[in-house]
């Protein structure tokens, strides 16, 4: 059968009261106790058992990169609440320990292992909650099974990394993979002191983002001393007496294979959906991969339920199935599901894939669709880079870059990512917010933010974001990006660029074959230029290249744009097609 | 005749072709030149100029404090911009020392007086763009010309004061109106070790929010050294061989005044528009005392445009005329203006208030309404406080607190207040755009922010609020403010006041007569209450006391309230009562 997106919802119900249901849920670390905490929330009179096959409940997995590191000190501080504190605080049992390894929907019950003694017992419930979450993807290349080797999903995985570098000689560590895992606990590992190489198959770093993003990602890796290997695979592990001592990689020119020293490994290349359970009760799984859920966590068999990063989710704008693990829609997730079938009306409203990692000095954040991923689905986009600092310059602000994406029909706010040392995450929710309601690009100058010097400029950067957006999608104010001026100019095309900046400025870098009029000269020496030839205009960012970009228009050039986010962003596009 | 506050839009002219009209504007700080660069981006034919009674432009009055204290340098620094650079950037003329003394709007000219000579001219215009700020107010009390009295409201002023403290043996110092500008310098004062006295005629510090939050305020400036005097108005400035000495005042309960030393007085008690040339234009003043605007920024007077601190705005959720001149919204109205009288289409949406200003290690913000502004306004209104750490503890999170009030019937967020020493900018902007779209408590829950432990919670603040105020407006977990609980224990109400918290919790502080019952206890202990009488529950800061009261009310209890922010918030509220 297939999932309903969308159902009737039970509010009318009441959420106490009726006969007391036996609520089972297995796994205990976000969802799963989620789930239990907000089903005893809505009634007392339930029975909840929380069955999980390990011993650590409810801790931080977010959290574990910081205990690698030491930033966290010990992994009590990740773990803050045991089995004792839930059954006193919610009158949930969580029974650690235990694997629940079949189910029987049609009779409800399910088959429990105590793994201690390989007892196995059956419980029945009127309610399961399936909380079975991820497990690393480990590639399938020799040496994975060498001392020294390591995922970080537990707190027992964590505990073996800082060991392992407390106690040996660890110098030289490599990750394999960039995401959110693995740039965290370089970030960790560099802060300890190791010699740090990070292995990823991609061309960039979180290559969730987009490249032009995403080359900054690379810079700030580079510029901390890791040694960052992109479009690079590892094709196997060395070791000497079961003890891992190098990497084997492969870059994808076809090269020779050559070997990075380690002594230290950590496979974070990503996750998979923990799916045996799911599959032992027939459930749907999605496109995704992940378990086909409704809008208020229900699987395609009647009484079960799906909750956390095993569940796959819907994109909010779209509707259409997306699956992007992470801790804070794990948490929703369940307080969902445990909302639902206690009576209460709550439903999921989909993700943007907000998400955010601090990567040594800088904010990475991003929400809703990348330009490649809008352009891929076959929007009409209309994309804008802005370069603004968090608060003004004389309290100490210092620049992030604001990408944006609209749809160039409607204005529809579709995406964004910011990359900046302070006020990234701010920028990002705000900016997520207005997306999840929403909102347009000439929407965003209208939010009255909170301004004081001491937290923000007077127009925020998510105003500038919006007014040069807006300005965009209007016409008013074209933009051009760096991969499209630059592909223009490869095939030839008779562009004038004109760099309006400062003689000082240009000399230090500037677009090739750019002719050079200040913005100050503009408007008497206009006639250096051709009105009917396409032009773009350029500054160090963007400001004067769009006021450059005005004076020219008004005096009437047909086609003039400027260049998104200046020659700032376009040295960095430059970078991000070299770097490799 | 009357402002119509909607009009139709021109937004299908040209921006740019057609007669070239002639703008001039009045005052070139914020919201003046705002609306020139606009003007001149949406066309190049426009002859702009902006006539300026004193020297310094386009400066940052919010940054003036900092200059004070020193943590900005030099006063060039808030005043990076001057007429040559306008010039030359945006082709608009800027004519320092020069006053626009009057004006006939039939002829469509202004009289104008060059300062240093005392020569006068007519100009003459299409569009007239009043932006002439407001004023500090000085209290009519003798004194105010001593040496050593000072406003703080243009660099001049800025340069007054620092030289004051850097020439003379400054010790002392009295700051009268504990708002904004007040609470910035008294901080930057106490930093250069000056003894600081604060005066302020209401109950508390930031008398803009609510007693319970502004409360919060008085603490930190005491907890500081800063002396906060209160219900306490300023009668005399004394002085000796004619410098300030000190400040002679009196509180509320008419006791004798007494004279603090001073040998620096600030007068921060507000500002008031400066309206001479708005009357003697003849336009319309509006019910805040500003001058009356449409959302186009047009006066009640042809060709008479009215932006920044000058001008009224309005509430964006109740259109009602609203008057907070803010920076923020200055230039946001100086944009507006610039566009629609140069044939765009913007339209000003209005201010929700949003504020924040640093107090020490405290950011201090609101948007929407108060809790005493929507009850003064007659609405039925739901308000939670939520205590929260903006990151995870094991990663160094602090606590803030955010008070939330909604609409009791329909869940609609009027406003949200927010004070802590990490975080509240990103909380007070998130809530400020879910307002701006209408958002509702239940809507909170299901935004999808960006979460990572170095940045925020897997729930993040403003999540508990949505989960919490929504509850509340549902009635499944109704809350108490203090004030309510105080107000209703007073009058001798018989209610049942359960402490969950453990016995070492409540040994430091309780609320008086309240029973203590553990919350691992209540459930076997329930039998100790009375399901039938009205009670309430409370922990230290909500979230056990929500589950005390989820367990009562799921045994039956029939009148269940959840004190709101718990014991801490209690006891805040408590000194908020006594602290004077």
């Amino acid at each position: 059968m297939s999932i309903q997106r969308v159902q009737d919802g039970v509010g009318g119900e009441p959420r106490t009261g009726g006969t007391a249901p036996k609520i089972v849920v297995v796994g205990s670390v976000a969802a799963g106790t989620s789930a239990a905490a907000k089903a005893r929330r809505n009634t007392e009179s339930a029975q909840i058992t929380v069955y999980e096959r390990d011993q650590d409940i409810s801790y931080s997995g977010c959290g574990l990169p910081y205990y690698v590191g030491g930033e966290v000190e010990t992994l009590d501080e990740l773990t803050p609440r045991d089995a004792t504190w839930f059954a006193k605080r919610y009158n949930v049992q969580i029974r650690t320990g235990r694997e629940v390894v079949d189910v029987d929907p049609a009779a409800r019950t399910v088959d429990v292992v105590e793994l201690a003694t390989g007892a196995r017992f059956t419980d029945t419930y009127d309610e399961l909650v399936l909380a079975t979450g991820v497990s690393p993807v480990v590639p399938p290349v020799p040496g994975t099974d060498l001392d020294g080797v390591f995922v970080l999903r537990t707190p027992s995985d964590a505990r073996a990394v800082r060991d392992r570098i407390e106690l040996h000689d660890v110098r030289d560590a490599v990750i394999v993979g960039a995401g959110y895992i693995g740039l965290e606990t370089a970030e960790q590992l560099v802060g300890r002191g190791l010699g740090v190489t990070v292995v990823e198959a991609m061309s960039h770093a979180m290559p969730r983002m987009d490249p032009d993003m995403s080359a900054r990602v690379d810079a700030e890796l580079r510029a901390h001393g890791v040694q960052l290997l992109t479009d690079t695979r590892v094709v196997a592990l060395e070791g000497t007496a079961g003890a891992v001592t190098g990497v084997v990689v492969q870059d994808d020119t076809g090269g020779t294979p050559r070997t990075v020293p380690a002594s230290l490994v950590l496979v974070a290349v990503g996750v998979r959906p923990n799916l045996d359970l799911a599959r032992a009760a027939g459930v749907e799984i999605g496109p995704t991969g992940a378990i086909a859920v409704d809008r208020r966590q229900r699987t395609s068999v009647p009484h079960v339920w799906a909750v956390g990063d095993v569940a796959e989710s819907f994109d909010r704008a779209t509707g259409e199935p997306a699956w992007v693990p992470l801790g804070s829609t794990a948490n929703k997730t369940g307080r969902i599901a445990g909302d639902a079938m206690t009576g209460g009306d709550l439903e999921h409203r989909g993700i943007l894939g907000t998400s955010i990692v601090r990567v040594f000095d800088l904010a990475v954040a991003q929400t809703g669709l990348t330009e490649a991923r809008a352009r891929a689905a076959g929007r009409d986009v209309v994309v804008m880079h802005n370069i603004k600092p968090d608060r003004p310059a004389y309290l100490g602000g210092r620049e992030m870059i604001i990408k944006a994406i609209a749809d160039r029909d409607t204005g529809l706010l579709l995406g964004a990512q910011a990359i900046g040392p302070a006020g990234v995450d701010k920028r990002i929710d705000v900016l997520a917010t207005a997306i999840s309601f929403g909102a347009h690009a000439e929407d965003l100058f209208h939010l009255d933010l909170a301004y004081a010097p001491t937290y923000a400029t007077t127009k925020d950067p998510v105003h500038y974001t919006g007014m040069a957006l807006d300005n965009a999608v209007r016409g008013t104010a074209r933009l051009i990006t760096p991969e499209e001026l630059q592909h223009r100019l490869s095939t030839g095309e008779a562009i004038q660029v004109v760099d309006v900046r400062s003689a000082k400025d240009r000399a230090k870098s500037c677009v090739d074959g750019s002719v050079h009029i200040p913005l100050a000269q503009l408007r008497e020496r206009a006639g250096e230029l051709d009105p009917a030839v396409p032009t773009v205009t350029y500054c160090n960012k963007g400001v004067s290249g769009n006021a450059a970009q005005n004076v020219l228009q008004g005096i009437g050039f047909s086609d003039v744009r400027n260049l998104s986010g200046g020659n700032t962003n376009y040295q960095a596009a430059a970078r991000a097609r070299t770097d490799r």
